[in-house]
């Protein structure tokens, strides 16, 4: 098939590659030229503008975004007059789903087709292949099932799961047409939700695991101060590295996320090349919106989230509250920060 | 009564001069004489070493030490030998309530009351009275009453609850014997897990208010970031100061907490004295540990525990496992510090 | 002054019988005339319809909704066709400060004034007065102030917060004037969040407090439970009642929810009147999207609100997952539920 | 080599089976003849009692005790006296660390080797081999490698972690010799606990998902519910079993857990053989235990652990504070349970 990819960065420029080694036509574009020239290759032709791309598809067009959140509206105020009856737009960056319901409406009363493909994969999807949660009308997303297969893992990157029997479903393949248009957000936003809440739950057991020899410590005896009742129990030098590896293989927690955070850990066993201020793109805040719009409870998600605020200093003025409050009640002042505990 | 003092920190000199306007007789200790010299005054008497102490004790002598848990035993140590059957010794500093229940056993065998305290009412206890969570045997809790009865507030710092008949409860004049040793800490214990809890409730909220002026704030359009979907909503300076004020009258949040905090945000609206390391002494973490053991869930009085050790760096290396593992499937690089946002 | 108040619930009608109790004449309304009718004294006019209540005052009007949220904007739709330019109308209710944005700018185009006051104090407030938190444009604002110093407990109600200059802020009197239209009921939003939370604080501390005993109860030794390991730390029986009694008296956790908490104690020591699903009115969750949006960690107050919706049994289905997890690696069946613990 | 089982349960007798087709011979002994019955095969002997079970193994015994952590020191009191210097007592099961570190030193008086391996893999361990975490002196844990590498998954269980270099590291054979005793049982907790976190992070995800259908039901409006805002981005029919499946090809979230989880769904879709009350085997309290010894935050580890509480009941009396509390300050009385919400 033919498709325009409008957006070549990481996500982009990798999808392109894919589908062309898919033997798919891509028509790509992207604001800056560069990023067009450094793509071009066999099945792969540049546009220099939104009109240059359009004017290159044939109809029914098929054009695939990938751009950040923030600017698809501007994007698309720009692209549809360009486009027909028929034309099928794609937004496969991490859109709010209620921006896919708006925009599906706005886009039928031209009788656009307006499809949501929440991708997952990151930089390995190229190897690996995206997963893709998509929403939108059945029409239009059978019109792309050929796209969605290339990009796709397909049914070799699992074990099949006993007890399956044979079916035409394409969630086996690695796509998975979820419901009517924002459906495929939705599940990419409760998606990265999860990923949030697993990742949470792997840095807080390696803090613990490296605080292991936590007893070795000096501490002080004062009123401020809580003493290290066993210290016998906190003697363990526990290698990082070598206990995620161990984990990959045979245990519980096995998963692609405990792969990576043993190569990470491989080539930077403290982690110092990180000063742990950690973004979050949108989608666990409206993972948690969610939840609390369905009255559905959700501490572990939401705890990972606020970590992350936390991490880039959000909470601090909330600690200076606490640290006013023990001075008022109690006399307590603040202890000066002490030679940073976990330097070695 | 006469009444002999160990420790006269913060809380213990205080608490010797409650007792002498009440007209007990106090002898008291501390490891520094000038906190001795310091305290001396018509119904206090100094003693030079915890011998001294003793000596000057009538029989059955009642000892009431006021110590950082963490020294407790090592004072007890040295005192116990000096000590006879009948004579009554008070643990009113914050001990962990285990160490309570082996040290009225150990005490016992030698024919001596073991008491704890659980003391609340901090510096502001001297003019307002301790309230008192008491644990030991009956008997000896009874010959204190009157020592526990001039420490507490007394029946008129709180109105009547309605309902509540005429009786000879002392918890109306502020003080109780909750059980057996280890009973009062107990009760401490989780009184300041509670105080935790309460405590973080406020500063989450207060960081909400001083945080509504969002809106005004430019926000970059990345891929790394969240735009603010609806800066028109966050638009508010408030007036942190004014409005704990306000709350002191009528609302329902009301507090002897939510006064301090009134008072601190007046002397320093942007508490910039503060730095937002906050240091827990030991409840907070020994309230969890019961809880654990009890199998009650304590969602919120964990995450008011867990966010101090956060403000004090202690979650850095986890928020470091994060980063790196967004790098690892996105290609995500760590944003560099921004200028310190809530700068003015 | 006199002021038209359109409904007539727990908090609408106590506000009527404080304001007339301070010379203010009232005309009422409610969907119910036999609430109307239940409210007319001296200094309180009945109207039939909102045709007649608005017929009864004298101009510039002034309106005081006191509804369910969610009949606001329904009654504001009858309303304001009925109004003039100059008049006000005050949404006393718990509305969303989106609303009130919204509101104020449609009234506006009117030239009538909007006004958002969030009250606390619940069904005390006609004795102990109402906390005000007011958002809107200062001339109607100050318009209104007889009104609010009526409603509000005065300054009496709490001890003068020290080093605090005197100075005409009306904080003092219990109400204030917090910025333009929605800082009202955003501050009563966020004072209802950190609500959520302090109450979550007293339950949890409770429940710790209650299983005390937890070491008397025999427990099985089979791989699915883990045994107790010193049950000799829990052979406290607490008194709930008298504890909570005793708190109110010089402890750091005094508060008026403390209060409350002694006397449904009191009357009811094992809260045997109470399933225990616990409903959640809005503000909770709104306060929870509001930090979100700030960025503002809230791992305290979430809980709290989380805490509710489990109550209702929202989590089940996640619970569902874990034991379903649970089987499948571990082969673990589902522990029957046992004669319910806490029976007696 | 040979080994004595001790234990044959779930896990015990499928490790006799794994070591057998590894052409290690056991001597297998359990409390149940029967169990010992149903093992016998080519290589592995039946035992009918502890002495039994020593006098058929050569010297120096190597001993491994698969039992539920309650029991492992009653048996290990009748086993001690039986054994020689020089012997080795593995723990394979679920103890506490702190045992490990007691029993170490015990039975090293004694000339007693004493490792302790922390046992990942559940019921497909037979299969996919088992991760082996493992404590205790270099000696022994040398001594025991061959059967170490038979139970372990094997290198090929995981494609290579990039930029690790060939070494001998029995880590990426799936066993690691973590520290001195102890160490695999802490290393092992810590893993148990990361796993409640990943867990519940799963469940959270798929309740939300499973109520992306709530604006189709209807809400009342009254003043103890909050009406839904957005009902129409609530529309969605999510079909779990297939969005799991869809999740294992390609997603970051992809993991072992997910698989079973996709399994479990694809089974029973909604989860209706279970009651969702949910046991927890004693890690993940230690866990968190550790985490505050340590003065590590863990808000998600917690938070998972709760949930489980909660899960059977025991967050009921908090739940009717709260009611209490509600009642006291708003006159709230509790809403009926209404037609459980979740039902179809």
């Amino acid at each position: 098939m033919q498709l325009g990819m409008i957006g070549l960065g990481r996500m982009g420029a990798n999808m392109v590659r894919r589908l062309t080694k898919g033997d798919h036509q891509c028509v790509v574009y992207d604001l800056h030229p560069q990023a067009v020239q450094a793509l071009l290759h066999p099945g792969a032709t540049g546009a220099s503008s939104l009109q240059d791309l359009v004017s290159k598809l044939s109809k029914p067009r098929v054009l695939w975004l990938m751009l950040p959140a923030a600017v698809v509206d501007e994007n698309l105020a720009l692209l549809t007059p360009l486009l027909e009856a028929g034309d099928i737009v794609i937004d496969g960056g991490n859109s709010y789903y209620h921006d896919d319901i708006r925009r599906g409406a706005e886009l039928k009363a031209r009788g656009i087709h307006y499809v949501d493909v929440g991708t997952s994969g990151g930089v390995a999807g190229y190897d690996r292949g995206y997963c893709l949660m998509i929403g939108g009308d059945k029409e239009a997303v059978q019109h792309l099932a050929p796209i969605f297969a290339t990009l796709a893992p397909g049914a070799g990157a699992a074990s099949p799961t006993p007890g399956r029997q044979p079916s035409d479903s394409s969630a086996e393949q690695g796509y998975l047409h979820c419901g009517p248009q924002g459906a495929g957000h939705f599940v990419k936003m409760v998606h990265n939700g999860i990923e949030y809440g697993i990742m949470g739950a792997y840095a807080e057991g390696l803090n613990i695991l490296r605080n292991a020899n936590v007893g070795k410590r000096s501490h002080e005896a004062d009123a401020e101060t809580t003493p290290l009742r066993n210290p016998e129990h906190y003697q363990y030098e526990l290698d990082l590295p070598e206990i995620t590896e161990l984990w990959r293989r045979g245990s519980v927690i096995g998963s692609w996320l405990l792969d990576l955070t043993a190569g990470a850990l491989l080539q930077d066993p403290k982690l110092d090349h990180y000063a742990g201020r950690v973004s979050d793109s949108g989608e666990g805040r409206w993972t948690i919106n969610a939840a609390i719009d369905e009255a559905v409870p959700v501490p572990i998600l939401s705890a990972a989230l606020f970590t992350r605020f936390s991490s880039r200093g959000e909470g601090d003025f909330a600690d200076k509250v606490l640290s006013a409050m023990r001075q008022g009640f109690g006399g307590h002042v603040e202890k000066p920060a002490q030679q940073k505990k976990l330097e070695d």
